[in-house]
């Protein structure tokens, strides 16, 4: 952590679906408006100096949804690691590769590597926290997590990454993610330059 | 779940220090304090027909504190234990017994055991989430927890069972645990019933 700055953000975009529907569109139709919230999200957080950031794409669970919804968040995975790749950050794609719902086009990106100074990007692709932990923490290069943001109002962690974390500050915004503003951002890094970071001692 | 209450509730009882400072009394004073809270907590969750509790006693981690303070603490949750036998719960104590900050009194109740249709609480002694991974999960005896209820206003969970929580919905109390009142109790309860818990799905 630099000046109150966490290192590393974990970001549960939640709230697609609902959006969606509220907006008169089908329910697969609200991922593909999660794009351009995840590329200013991106940007705000680099301009504050975070280092690495974790985007919730979708578990092996979400897998069990209709079709058309499945197609529709792995495509939007599969651009949202094109935009992260065009603004120059190390992508690292993580999740089980060894199941249809894995997006092939998305393997050359399953290894963490180092990039000079780029900011990491991790994003979370066919995860599954089960997958995780019987596979002996397989997502053990991702460090741990200061500060995780969840969009659309739910006060969980919905299986993110177990380990990573144990000692997180969790900060709510209770509008939907494709209602993303800057300001939500500045307000979660605020809020979390007032608590107390005990690291469990 | 049965009628929108959860089956199995974790507690977080923090805030003892910062209220026994604010009170002006030493640090190790607050513990004894939450003794009361945890009793009534725990008839107020028998009266809602709430199967199951787990309370954070305390951790690996916080054996690193000031001696008088561990002390302090270590006491706490023997008498805690014993308020829990009083009241005709199976109580099951769960926490690293390999170290010298586990209590012996405590040995006899490491162990999960069906009482008839006992209440069931478990008390976290000395655990760690490092000491239950390493372990191939510990503590797996415990089920998943629907609802994790955090007195004293931080939004993290600080290492507390990373595995029973991936789902749990977390509901934070402002106040400090030693200010328990039923009413929060119930809020969380209510909270918990406007929920749309989904599993992951």
């Amino acid at each position: 952590m630099m000046n109150g700055i966490p290192t590393h953000i974990g970001i549960i975009p939640d709230g697609n679906r609902r959006w969606a529907v509220s907006h008169g569109y089908q329910k697969k139709d609200g991922y593909k408006h999660g794009l351009e919230p995840a590329l200013r999200l991106l940007r705000a957080a680099r301009n504050h100096g975070v280092k690495e950031l974790t985007y919730y794409g979708f578990t092996a669970d979400n897998c069990k949804r209709p079709k058309e919804q499945v197609e529709a968040f792995s495509e939007a995975c599969e651009q949202a690691a094109d935009i992260i790749k065009r603004e120059g950050a190390a992508l690292n794609v993580v999740g089980n590769i060894q199941s249809p719902c894995f997006p092939k086009s998305l393997l050359p990106y399953t290894y963490r590597r180092t990039e000079g100074n780029k900011m990491r990007v991790n994003l979370l692709v066919n995860y599954g926290w089960e997958w995780d932990m019987k596979n002996g923490w397989a997502s053990h290069d991702i460090p741990r997590m200061e500060l995780i943001i969840r969009w659309g109002g739910m006060n969980r962690l919905s299986g993110f990454l177990p380990i990573q974390s144990v000692y997180s500050d969790i900060y709510i915004v209770n509008d939907l993610w494709p209602d993303f503003r800057e300001e939500q951002f500045e307000n979660a890094l605020k809020w979390y330059r007032k608590q107390d970071v005990t690291l469990g001692g």
